[in-house]
């Protein structure tokens, strides 16, 4: 029993995220309640609300991970790298999060992109990581319109990045994507 | 009395706006009712609802016009204009909505950037800029992908462009920002 609970106990966070996910697409997301998620996953709502906020927190759960890739990668980026770059190589670096994911990833945008609320939550965390890139770039001592902008540019990186990869095949990695958006982001700015 | 009265309907969206920045610089947005802002223009309410549908709309009924100076600017740009110079000249464009209307925005700006739900509706008016970018580069023929990076470009230069020229004294064009930010953006993605 003890064994059987602790197998029962292991992983709840992700148990519930793809209840959630599962639930969201069959029914919708506001038709869905914590209690029903709690169910589907087997575990209770107590256990629920240990991990998350509400039942639109666990499609935003992620977002606290993927900040903290994004300014440990600007942290730990080469002294001599170009703005751009380093905001680059940090979107890059988000790639660990995301592979091995492709439809557990696709299957959460699709919920987030057919629901204005949640879009509304989407660019508010987007806003918030466009935050982070800038304030990473300033404690590296760039300049702040500068860091501002290559904050913004980092932003069109991940966002472009992160548009294909959801909507291509799982075989293309994540950080392949990244790498060609920089590129285009590059001749595109440079008048291509 | 008739020309009392038609004086006395001469800009009352103007008017409003006007009552309405006001009063939330004084006693905050939440705090202040519609009836409040009718009052403070010398107006009823019912005037203020054929102009907006809630308080929040006044701060907000700008970014019609500015989304179709946006559209029309680059529908007219010339035809060989890389994508991110139409862009550009776009943002450069939208400068007629802002001139002469400094401390105007810059008010109305403070009090956006002090209220979370207000942020949010600006992020979502930035997003809907963002596509009609695109949507705009489309028609002219420039590739999805390069529209879409292209577009978020534009965007960088309008949100830095914007910062800078309400930050900054009154003397300085918003055209004038507007073209520097275009410059530190293509410096920026060249590595500078």
């Amino acid at each position: 029993m003890m064994e059987f609970m602790s197998r029962w106990e292991t992983d709840a966070p992700g148990r519930l995220q793809r209840a959630a996910v599962e639930l969201f697409l069959e029914r919708g997301f506001d038709q869905t309640t914590v209690a029903e998620i709690a169910a589907r996953a087997g575990l209770t709502e107590r256990t629920f609300f240990r991990y998350f906020s509400d039942k639109r927190e666990v499609l935003f759960s992620g977002s606290k991970a993927l900040e903290e890739t994004l300014v440990q990668a600007i942290r730990e980026a080469p002294p001599a790298l170009a703005p751009i770059d380093v905001a680059g190589e940090a979107v890059v670096a988000v790639a660990d999060l995301f592979e091995g994911r492709h439809e557990q990833v696709r299957l959460r945008s699709r919920i987030v992109d057919s629901h204005s609320e949640l879009q509304e939550r989407e660019l508010i965390k987007m806003a918030s990581l466009r935050s982070s890139l800038a304030g990473g770039l300033r404690a590296r001592g760039v300049a702040e319109q500068t860091a501002a902008m290559a904050a913004d540019l980092g932003i069109a990186v991940f966002s472009n990045a992160f548009q294909r990869w959801v909507a291509g095949s799982a075989d293309r990695t994540f950080s392949a994507i990244a790498r060609e958006a920089l590129g285009e982001l590059k001749a595109v700015a440079a008048g291509s």
